[in-house]
């Protein structure tokens, strides 16, 4: 491994960096579309929220509020390893051209899922979490070779 | 970037990681507090627990333990996210002063919305809430502009 | 603290990356233990999900399904914050020993929960659970302390 002043300077680090911030804005923008669905439904969580903005407060929550929140929650569970196994992996020394196309494909693939979950588009979903999950266990196993 | 050896020592370093360690403790105190709450409402989620506790099953959760169960979830939701892009965040070179500001308000902010949804208190529970996001969104985007 | 560009060849820095990538790779085989437990009990999260493998949808889930949808849940809840802890934990200057043996009895109390969680036993379950929260809050008050 290099001297790790340069490592964050490098070009492999940024790259990865560069990936993550832009897979944590997609996190973020969860918020947004659950506030947005949550309002056009007017379903809310808690009572208390129901009565802020005046709504019927309802029990059954509705399936669009329902899907926009699995996403996010889906994204969490897959995006978080990807941030934490990738900060391993990218000092397992990789080639950069090889963990750019990981980062890129997991990336794309996330991009996809969240599409295809939205508007209910099968098998595109599928294809998309195999490919994320697939990209996932190829760095983690990298990573325990390495560390082993 | 400074040498990073003695990066770690910065103030920068130490002030986020203090800040993280805090947010951390905060994290893991939900651990306690579904206990308790799961242990006074005697509502446990599966029926092992009940079973173990000598407690008649309950097939509907009560209100109080899904709040706090949502309280840590949400918690999840947002601290992670925070220490992730904050970790970046301290490395696009930040003044001391603002990214100390960024942590405590975000760290208020979380402080805030758990007493707010514990106790139902709106709009203080939403207000909390579009804080701490709005922070996450000016740090993560400083780090798309830094790494891009 | 010993200069870095050492330090992540440091023994401390690998055997917590050993233990991370092991801790990681469980989390990730969560997902083949749920689309196992989804197809022998023909039960999906979403219509177009049982439409497509030609299933009749069920609206509420098998408890089986609920079952390692938890457990994915539950490490997601531990795991995250234990890499996130230990990160930081690591900088504080620990004893190889001592930290070696936070991880380990660590990741066992994880892989025993998971266990017990999935043939109901108890209070294996529980016990693993505050074993792992022991620790956890072990490293986080030794981080606050130093951080401070």
């Amino acid at each position: 491994m290099a001297n790790s002043s340069a490592f964050w300077e490098s070009e492999l680090f940024r790259t990865f960096a560069f990936y993550v911030s832009v897979l944590l804005f997609k996190v973020l923008s969860n918020n947004f579309t659950t506030v947005y669905y949550r309002s056009i439904r007017k379903c809310y969580r808690v009572e208390e929220d129901s009565k802020l903005v005046k709504a019927k407060h309802q029990a059954v929550e509705h399936p669009d509020v329902t899907r926009v929140v699995r996403i996010h929650e889906h994204d969490l569970e897959n995006i978080i390893p990807f941030i934490l196994i990738g900060s391993l992996f990218i000092l397992t020394g990789p080639s950069l051209t090889l963990a750019t196309w990981y980062f890129r494909i997991f990336t794309g693939a996330r991009l996809v899922h969240t599409i295809s979950y939205l508007f209910a588009l099968q098998p595109a979903r599928t294809i998309a979490h195999v490919v994320a999950v697939v990209i996932l266990n190829l760095m983690v196993v990298s990573n325990i070779k390495y560390f082993m």
